[in-house]
């Protein structure tokens, strides 16, 4: 405690009703100790800081001059939402963000009135916002609605779909456009070069004010400066109307987000006067405040615990590859042999691997923005045309991709390779990042390969399956973290397709694993052998084509068949029982269990723990192996041979 | 044949290659015969008349100034390609379009190389095109790349994540905007208004060039008729750069897409000059050159057989509702109880049925274009509200929501109604709209209730179990096409959840059917009962929550069990399958089959060929139960009792 930072006023400040009597330069200082607040709690917890510092002061105004929750604040992607969370009564458990039982890292409506739609995945807020302003026009309680929401972010096509129906609909909504010029990565897009132009055209302390009459209600020197950055931006040759114009947005800025007077005086003004939809240009600094963070490259964008004197952040020490890196390297190489490959990424260059790549061979490597979709079929035009295209995407977000998936790739049976990192549990981030539902979204569509790499030597080999793969889409899956530390193959050597492998037989049951569960499925089997069960430790590498082979052996071979993977039902489990009915081998009568994920979404903590509570432990499937052993058989059913 | 048109000069034209020794003029007599021969083959086949005919000039100069295969020309959505396969070999089957075995109503690559990219979900051409123009960059063998794109289908998100990227990457492409000013409902969208705006700018004669020189390489009359343009679209208070301008294309038009003289002049101009990306605003008519198409509100967007004379369509008499009417009527009913109940479609008033809504409330039903991401979250906002939003979209298009289901919808529990039309498979429009993998995508995720209609009056049933149900988000789905002819309830009553039904009795085999092929089984039930064999049918109505009592029920009381549903692996199937594995129930050794749609792609047929093909017939489930019966027993299980 004798570290944390002295906030007096701040600590007076225990929902944003206690900002309402505070002076424009109590204001002020509130953010200034909302600042040191959250750098000090996240150099505790680690997590997002630059996001959160770049948006203190737009926090403390925006909650200081609309009436939240009433209003309905929805904060884009929710990663810049500490500084909020400290405001609205969650100060006492911020140094619990992102551990287990603590507060989430994203906005999450279970968890505050003041998160009334939570988020994780990027470019959502303006549909939801405007969903709320449309309940308010039919009469639900609902006041303000104001969505804030990045420049990296606005460049996705559903946030472009929901300013078109904003601007078609025209009622009263606030969309504050966060502009600090950096996403996750270095941003992309032509998109950016535009803000770029609007923000360089005025000075800071300008604002453009629409028609509509913005300015008469601005304070003086704001006002006159509004009307000069007016007259510069239309006056510029290709100027005039911005891009929120068009879609039918009055579009206000550009302001410094920095400048709490600027602020205040501007939001107050539009919340006064506006009477259909706004786009507030707020420009900011990612970092802000925090030295460290400023001159970083990624602006402390995600960080694990630091000092926060020097900056240096807490490394923590690993014996394996972590299975990213096994991705990019691995990737780098093939592409080192082989001019066709090409690679995707959707503004995660860095937490794909794929800047490993983009050092050796920058021209083969495409960041499309946050722009699933579209990376997804341009992926598939650059298949139709001859090329090896790797589309790198986590699976969480890969869901954003799903139609063009099955109707791009999968009907046309292009030679897609998708790099699934982040499938299964992935800790810190909880539910809205966890990869569960690849396995069963993929290898239910015809024409597909899926497999998942059962350890980071494994990974190679699917690399350079995938690399070869010409007649068809083909997707591999990895989880985040470490590898098993196994040893690794100078070379990946393409797989044959549709075929597993034993790695210790066994008597008794028969474990199939599809994936990096691979480790506890092992460590079942060794607590298994210490209670005299015998099991068989298959790993099945390919979910579609199954091994059938394989399959009717185990079933055949053993007493008992249980399927692992880290995904939800209707996945691999379900195409092995798919088979096993078709085949009539559920005649049998053996008994067969499927662990997945369950039926419930699963906050953050260690993934350990994650899978603890999923009932996936080395301990929970040993469990399950001796229940289906011990079980006393059904009537009619005959006894496990 | 007699009454065909007489088309010389279009019989000459074998390919497009015949088309670069014709004079202009000559080209505009192609045109108009091609005009001719769409209708005349439309008039037989049925199918897309109004984009076709809209395009049939565009068609004929791009094939004449590019050089088609080796450059790319992709349509979006591909209804308006009938003018295309007529002038690149497939005239001859052009009387095929849409029939079992004959051509696709959309572009296919495997039908021609003349279609580069196939498509029938919207928006995804420029991507596509986009990814061609990289390959060649990188060296593959394709010249220029030509995406021709509509105003609807821009609107979607991932065409302007495309554009966006196209801005950046700076490389030479060409995107056509065929603005007919109508999509498949009548236009919505900021972005109308912004066509609308640059559309009424200049004359048609009027070509605006941006600052690249195209003017100089114009012919006098256009060139000067571009110059004025300009000037009007600049000077305009408020005017300016275009919004395609904003993302980094040269923008060129508006030009008349119906005067082959601007056309070609254009386009030659910019195939000579073209550095980077170009947009080329193409002003059409849909349905031009044929009276009855341009009189009709519809401009006969999609059509049923027609009397050329009189444009007089041949409807077929049915005797039972539509489903697609059912749901809308039964919706509206529901809304007239229910202010809190409000529809969203995505682009699709009259085939979702919620035009029906529209006209008695239409204040309450959002059509918020092709924008399916935007409109799943939008609901989700108004969930999050206080509203009781049905979002209905085709299964197919679904798919273009499916992370803000998972994300937004799902993981939030927040009850939005999804109301999914086109389940299975749906006869003329072939594998792209097939519903084949709603039943997994949604079953799967945490918190869903999903529902299937196994006839028209359990339908109404649904849409009144989705009207109250609050705890969380809820799916029901419904084939394209009529009911049963089944006797309908005056209201329709909430089902209890997770209940099935049993439709009569048997003492051999359980039929268990989720949705719609309930007909199909009963009459394999019949078949089955003249074979002497005594079949249960069940209707399970809910994949999930699955009613386990009387799947348990049905296992223990027969000899075997079948599961049929119009949807993949992984779905229903599975999900019975996953739970008998859990409850220790395949100890019991009984036959088991989950009858899915097969693992492939079902080309265009009628539905019930289409099932047929898919081994999915009351024969072929009556020739499965028949061949479990019969089965001599796999060694160690037990006999059927």
């Amino acid at each position: 405690m004798t570290d944390r930072p002295k906030t007096p006023l701040l600590d007076r400040v225990k929902s944003p009703a206690d900002l309402k009597s505070l002076s424009d330069r109590e204001l002020r200082q509130v953010a200034d100790e909302l600042r040191a607040e959250t750098i000090s709690a996240v150099s505790v917890t680690g997590g997002h800081l630059g996001a959160g510092l770049g948006v203190v002061e737009l926090t403390v105004a925006i909650h200081a001059v609309f009436d939240t929750p009433r209003d309905k604040l929805i904060w884009d992607v929710g990663h810049q939402c500490y500084p909020h969370k400290i405001l609205t009564g969650r100060r006492d458990r911020i140094r619990t963000l992102r551990t287990e039982g603590g507060l989430s890292g994203f906005t999450k409506r279970s968890e505050s009135p003041y998160d009334p739609f939570g988020a994780a995945h990027s470019s959502t807020s303006i549909s939801a916002a405007l969903g709320f302003a449309q309940g308010r026009e039919m009469g639900m309680p609902v006041g303000d609605c104001v969505a804030v929401i990045g420049d990296g972010a606005i460049t996705a096509g559903m946030a472009y779909e929901a300013l078109n129906h904003a601007g078609h609909l025209k009622n009263r909504l606030f969309v504050i456009l966060n502009d600090n010029d950096m996403s996750i990565a270095p941003p992309v897009g032509a998109l950016q070069t535009h803000f770029n132009r609007l923000a360089e055209k005025g000075p800071f302390a300008a604002l453009k004010a629409a028609a509509e009459g913005f300015e008469a209600h601005l304070p003086g020197p704001v006002r006159d400066g509004a009307r000069r950055a007016r007259a510069i931006v239309t006056g510029l040759p290709g100027g005039g109307a911005s891009l929120f114009e068009h879609v039918g947005f009055d579009y206000v800025g550009p302001i410094d987000g920095h400048d709490m007077g600027q602020l205040l005086a501007t939001l107050r003004a539009v919340r006064a006067r506006a009477t259909g939809p706004v786009l507030i240009h707020c420009v900011t600094v990612k970092g802000k405040g925090y030295a460290p963070a400023e001159r970083a490259d990624d602006r402390y964008h995600g960080v694990s615990k630091f000092d926060i004197a020097t900056g240096q952040q807490v490394k923590a020490g690993s014996n394996a590859p972590s299975y990213t890196s096994v991705f990019g390297q691995r990737l780098t190489a093939e592409a080192a042999r082989d001019p066709r490959i090409v690679a995707i990424t959707a503004a995660m260059p860095g937490g794909t691997g794929l800047d490993i790549m983009a050092k050796r061979f920058p021209a083969r490597v495409y960041d499309v923005g946050i722009a699933e979709q579209h990376g997804v079929t341009f992926a598939a035009g650059l298949a139709a045309a001859g090329m090896r295209p790797f589309c790198a995407i986590y699976s969480s977000f890969l869901q954003r991709g799903y139609d063009q998936i099955v109707h791009d790739v999968a009907l046309q049976n292009l030679p897609v390779r998708f790099a699934i990192d982040r499938a299964g549990l992935v800790g810190q981030d909880g539910a809205t990042h966890a990869g569960a539902f690849d396995i069963g979204f993929l290898a239910n569509l015809p024409n597909f390969t899926v497999m998942a790499a059962g350890d980071e030597a494994d990974l190679c080999h699917m690399v350079a399956t995938a690399a070869v793969h010409d007649s068809g889409p083909i997707a591999f899956r990895y989880p985040r973290g470490e590898g098993r530390g196994v040893e690794m193959p100078e070379v990946g050597q393409p797989l044959e397709i549709g075929k597993g492998r034993i790695l210790c037989d066994g008597t008794d049951v028969a474990l199939l694993s599809f994936g990096a569960h691979l480790s506890e499925v092992l460590a079942a089997a060794d607590l298994l052998a210490a209670q005299g069960i015998s099991a068989t430790v298959a790993d099945a590498r390919f979910a579609k084509p199954l091994d059938t082979d394989l399959i009717e052996r185990l079933i055949h071979g053993h007493s008992a068949l249980v399927t692992v993977e880290q995904g939800s039902t209707g996945g691999f489990g379900a195409l092995v029982l798919h088979h096993l009915a078709a085949a009539g081998l559920l005649e049998l009568g053996r008994p067969i269990r499927t662990l997945t994920l369950p039926d419930r979404f699963i906050d953050q903590a260690s993934p350990a723990q994650m899978y603890a509570w999923a009932g996936m432990s080395a301990a929970d499937i040993a469990r399950t192996v001796r229940h289906m052993l011990d079980r006393r058989p059904v009537a009619g059913s005959v006894q496990p041979t």
